[in-house]
């Protein structure tokens, strides 16, 4: 039997136009990222040990190469801060550069708990097994709250699945905060109690980093069993542990998530960052901007996030893809077939500005999307 | 009296071809980053205290326009995390934008306590005056801790000011870093006795983020005095929540910064990512790639990092500017004229393999930055 790999393998996309750069700059990379210092001083035994193995550097396209490097998998030391140095830490500063793919070992997944709910548990939660999800959110920043309670009964009432807050409300004060999870889970409450059907309201936390237990604990308070967070605003690792210390469905807000994938000949790709790392992360619905809407990321993308958020990765459970970003309601059925029914469709201002009701609008969605 | 400004003032460069489509994005960007709602939503009111005014939109070369755009400073609640997302949010994704310049209000300058040492108090703990400072870091990973022991002792008997983990020195155990740290400190303290000088050695901090505090607890409890960090890796304010803790030196390293700034038609300027964002959160030296070694950042761009760190700004303390990153010793004196005496060099490599021993090689070194 093959000894399993105890390797990450990572594929870096190279703009560079000549082979010989090509080769340099893969040998640059297998350093930079590993031992950090002048060839004259590794010695063979650093060399074999702890640098990163060029397995092939090939040519992909015009001006453009893939290396594939392999490192031992205990330099990431089996935790996300550390791995996210290892794959592209001071590599990112150079612009030539892009990850684009990363396969992972056995004992670096081993080592991550992954979603709490991830796909199955929350079909099971909410009770919907035959179709893909709908989220809205509240919004615009400057309404009352007494808009978003009604905001959030009527797209219950009309049968969605799940409502978050938009990331644009924040301030300064708790207080704020406090009043609308509680107006708003309420709302969500008492027309669940009217549908029978689970609508869960999804409150978005963003508070300076010491006062996150106490943001926390609000909606532990009010039974609240989810949450939108933007984990490039506190890294990685931080939303892993709310996962890890709480039962909640986190889901992930793509704020300054672009500053890694957008350009495409720089930093990573968008199936790692928002896929591979935001499952390892323990998010449970990793939203991002869907190709066609107001952002111009490439649809071959959007279904490497979705194909690694629900690909096997050793015991974690799958994340739903939750595609957003100026989403039109007469492209669902296409986006469905798309992305399949394991999706989180999230349409904003779409569904709020609808000549209809927010509950007739959300009821005519959720009837369109229906298993024939 | 004019009224002190209560907007923060952006300005977003914008690779576009055409002013129309220029000024088209300026608004996109204006909505995007306050309200995220299709303009039929917005009311005059939320319009008037919400969205981004857009001040100007100009043509700023072939292909390239700059926008300027003003948000009420209370839209960033007076804290990191939603700063950040207010200033390069979901325009993230947009890989035509990138955000050149940004001046902070005094209410948001009031909400943060800046570095704990700066320039000035840490001049004045090493008690030195009239010189910038030298800085070396311990590697490579795979030597021995008795290795690092010995070129701390060194660096610190030649007369070197700081001695840095190399931030690949990261293991999965925490005995490792423990260890490292005890002998480490134990070698500078020892050397410092004999100099009569104040050297500091600065430890890697790199863990699991729940785990955090127990590292630093033993940082403190061997008493050392700062430490390196990478930013990126935990977001900007569990940076600024440590300085706030502790009292400790707090030295940030530029791992996966360059997913922000390293493209130069997205992202975000490294004058304000390097500086005016890591003087925020507390750093007391901002450790950045030069112009000029392994990577290619501009020098203008490095003078900008310097600008923001040492510039004018509420009651914060200046941060040392620290340039790193293949710095060649032939370099230094020009270095110093550019950058100025209130800079920390941090020299690795090129010191390391330097043909003499470590001791004599500092020596040399510090001798020839002394003041003429």
């Amino acid at each position: 039997m093959p000894k399993l790999p105890d390797h990450i393998r990572c594929v870096y996309q190279l703009t560079v136009p000549q082979t010989a750069e090509a080769d340099q700059l893969a040998a640059a990379i297998a350093i930079e990222q590993t031992v950090e210092v002048p060839a004259s001083l590794i010695t063979p035994d650093i060399e074999a040990k702890y640098v990163g193995k060029i397995e092939s550097v090939t040519q992909h396209d015009d001006d453009m190469f893939h290396a594939t490097i392999d490192y031992p998998d205990f330099l990431a030391a089996y935790h996300l801060p550390q791995l996210l140095n290892l794959l592209f830490g001071n590599t990112s500063i150079d612009h030539r550069v892009r990850l684009v793919k990363c396969v992972l070992t056995e004992s670096i997944l081993r080592s991550f708990h992954g979603p709490n709910w991830g796909i199955d548990r929350w079909r099971a939660h909410l009770n919907v097994r035959d179709r893909p999800l709908v989220c809205t959110a509240i919004k615009p920043r400057g309404e009352t709250v007494t808009h978003f309670e009604n905001l959030v009964r009527d797209f219950a009432l009309g049968g969605g699945d799940m409502i978050k807050d938009d990331h644009n409300l924040v301030d300064a004060s708790f207080n704020v905060f406090e009043e609308r999870i509680k107006r708003c889970q309420h709302a969500v409450l008492n027309a669940n109690v009217q549908t029978g059907h689970t609508c869960v309201y999804l409150p978005y936390v963003c508070a300076p980093v010491d006062e996150l237990e106490r943001y926390l604990e609000c909606v532990l308070a009010h039974d609240v069993q989810g949450i939108l967070i933007a984990p490039m605003l506190y890294g990685y690792d931080q939303i892993r542990a709310i996962a890890s210390q709480t039962d909640l469905f986190i889901m992930s807000h793509p704020s300054v998530t672009g500053a890694m994938y957008a350009h495409p000949s720089h930093g990573i790709d968008a199936g790692i960052c928002m896929g591979t790392l935001m499952r390892l992360a323990g998010v449970d619905a990793s939203v991002f901007t869907n190709f066609g809407g107001r952002f111009n990321i490439p649809q071959a993308e959007c279904k490497r996030i979705a194909a690694n958020l629900r690909a096997p990765m050793g015991t974690l459970s799958s994340t739903w893809p939750t595609p957003a970003g100026g989403m039109q309601l007469h492209q669902l059925r296409d986006l469905t077939e798309m992305y399949g029914d394991d999706t989180i469709l999230l349409i904003g201002g779409a569904l709020l500005e609808h000549r209809k009701s927010l509950k007739d609008a959300t009821c005519e969605l959720m009837h369109q999307l229906k298993p024939a």
